[in-house]
């Protein structure tokens, strides 16, 4: 059997959890001595791999690789960058296929969305017609859960967990807070077309008098009459209510319900539906108002990770190395639900080309009749994802983050 | 001796600590019977007395008062409400008396900030000059930590423990997510005169290179172009900025920078500061711009108090009962700090008249010379406070809150 080496790179928003996959990569790929060489990664993801930007793994011991899997962000570094198809930048690809070779890589793991699984399949393919011997494998990962083909996807437990817990947590402040003059409370979380996060904060409450009193989602067009009613007999009932809203919720023309200016690539810079939602409520209703935007928070809080999100991260970069080298090409390792109750699960692997692309949304039979909560069903499917805490180091009073030893490689071609 | 009954309640905003001030009022009643009969609470604060609007706290066993000390939120319910000085509206005080009369109360503590100090003030005068024996005690809390008289304030500790996480976890995201086009993330914190919390995020760092690069704090009037040139430095050498600001940042001519509509009572309602800073930046110098205004998540994360603020907040509570039964009023217990490394500290007395309605500002020798971070001293000063974890449960995945059982008390007097 030859003996190859591994690269792996990080793709897309990050998450609390994604370095417990790197960290469950480069433990796997070392108990494969006689079929994988070094363990290298690129910065930045697949722009890491263009600008030939790579580092060693080498040097992280067992000690800094148990760290590295409790520390949030991404620590080789991420990116939001789609390569091209091959057929219309073969420019790209030569250097791409000029890097592998360089450093002997024979394996290519990419942790990301389904963004990351289009490089995933776009690669697989361009090495077969290259005749370059290459295995290319997907990690899942993002906070959004929008992945196909998986039941869930790693980083989302985590921020599942978090955002619940901040809408546990900041209910019991508002309760404290609220006399008789009516106030709201609206929280926006990450989600610009899948309202996964803001149905998971309906794991803060049970029944219709605990928060949140009402989840916005994008799935679900916006009208404010109806829901300013709903809002209304809230407050009429308890004097407070509690509203989650996906950063993403549009109105029933399409529009975003808080249009922002564009950046300078065209992406729309969102973070105002929360905002605009809790202003709407005071004005029309008189309430005192306060929005939270957790933003980055959300998917970095490394001190409250769901320790069954971290299993599940750790198995998927587990089974990542395992697929490479059983054979598997254009996969990705998936999360297989088993049971509900006891929650049972397993990985399994589905081809990269039945899901990239593709944006799993929260589906029907999980929204409310009146589209303004979540049903009985969507709290089945998301309690088990949250369990389980990790009981983690900490130092001077803060979670302890030390920074992972990762050496540049040397370059072996010309700068592009 | 007389054996009179004890009045608890909690005022201003609340905290994650602050039921950990009542459990301790609670529990150290309960061990001298024979001076303290029932241990009542009036919801929300002292308009719960003028509503003759009274718990019983006697239901609470030794576990539910262990699971009260560890959850956020004020579980009598606070007010932000002042009562008038004597003279003003002896009717008011005719009624506040009529309700420590109806229910034999002799002990009156007062759980909240400097408004709630005042409170305290006032009524202990109006006691005298009436003839009813009444002890007053304050028992401090604030998150904002501006209260005189005290080294800090139960409450700040834990708050300022979920900040500085909160800046530590994000930039890890930041810093992953960042490429050649320079990103700047910024969080707004509480804060509308001192900025204490804003100051406690630079224990997320050690050094200028680490986060956060800046702190604007409401003691320094904000500045565009010095603040801009140095967010433009940072990036330049980094790649990433990160930014704290306080909600009360205000300009040279006093006016704040993010001034926003004032609600039916002319307050100003703030939220602004930290998005109109990212976008400035972003509109200036270009750069992808994230925010976060985590609001009421960082005074109510029970899931990460300081274990030094949740000991200091049980001591207050605790040495307000023993000041209260020593023939102390109108005191407050605060926090004397007598070593810095090893950390050491105890509880003293202040008198209320001398620390009402002062708000205590981060001092000019804690502030970098530039206006734009802390100095070291102001390390010293805020690393022991955020000390120190505590486990605690969870249950599905979440932090355990169970509802404290607080029975309402049976009216003695007509409804006002």
């Amino acid at each position: 059997m030859t003996r190859r080496n591994l690269l792996y790179a990080q793709s897309g928003g990050v998450t609390a959890v994604i370095n417990a996959s790197a960290a469950a990569v480069i433990e796997t790929a070392r108990r494969h001595p006689e079929r994988i060489g070094a363990v290298y990664g690129a910065r930045h993801g697949i722009l890491g791999v263009l600008a030939e930007d790579l580092v060693d793994t080498a040097a992280l011991d067992a000690a800094a690789l148990t760290s590295l899997a409790l520390t949030p962000g991404g620590a080789f570094g991420s990116c939001r960058f789609d390569i091209d198809a091959p057929a219309d930048n073969p420019a790209q690809y030569d250097r791409l296929f000029a890097v592998f070779a360089a450093h002997d890589i024979g394996y290519f793991l990419y942790n990301g969305g389904n963004g990351s699984m289009d490089t995933v399949a776009k690669l697989s393919q361009a090495a077969r017609q290259r005749g370059y011997p290459l295995v290319c494998i997907g990690v899942p990962k993002t906070v959004d859960n929008d992945l196909e083909g998986t039941d869930c996807s790693p980083g989302f437990g985590s921020a599942a967990k978090y955002v619940a817990t901040a809408m546990l947590e900041t209910s019991l402040d508002l309760i404290a807070m609220s006399g008789r003059t009516g106030r709201i409370f609206v929280m926006e979380v990450m989600g610009r077309n899948a309202g996964w996060l803001a149905a998971a904060t309906a794991l803060a409450g049970e029944g219709e008098d605990e928060p949140p009193h009402l989840i916005l989602l994008p799935e679900v067009p916006f009208v404010e009459e109806p829901f300013l009613e709903r809002v209304r007999a809230v407050v009429d009932r308890l004097g407070y209510c509690t509203v989650t809203v996906s950063e993403g919720i549009r109105r029933p023309d399409g529009s975003l319900v808080m249009e922002q200016h564009h950046d300078a690539r065209g992406h729309v810079q969102l973070g105002g539906a929360g905002q605009f939602i809790a202003r709407l409520v005071h004005e029309r209703l008189g309430y005192k108002h306060h929005w939270a935007i957790p933003d980055y928070l959300q998917r970095a809080a490394g001190h409250l990770v769901s320790a069954t999100d971290l299993a599940q991260a750790r198995a998927v970069g587990q089974a990542a190395v395992e697929f490479a080298l059983g054979g598997r090409d254009a996969v990705m390792p998936a999360i297989r639900r088993d049971g509900d109750a006891p929650y049972r699960w397993s990985v399994d692997a589905v081809d990269v080309h039945a899901i990239a692309n593709l944006e799993r949304v929260v589906p029907a039979h999980f929204i409310r009749a009146d589209g303004l909560h979540v049903t009985p069903a969507a709290l089945d499917y998301l309690r088990p994802l949250v369990e389980g805490e990790v009981i983690r180091p900490y130092r001077n009073g803060l979670p302890y983050y030390p920074t992972p030893q990762l050496p540049a490689l040397a370059r072996k071609l010309p700068a592009q």
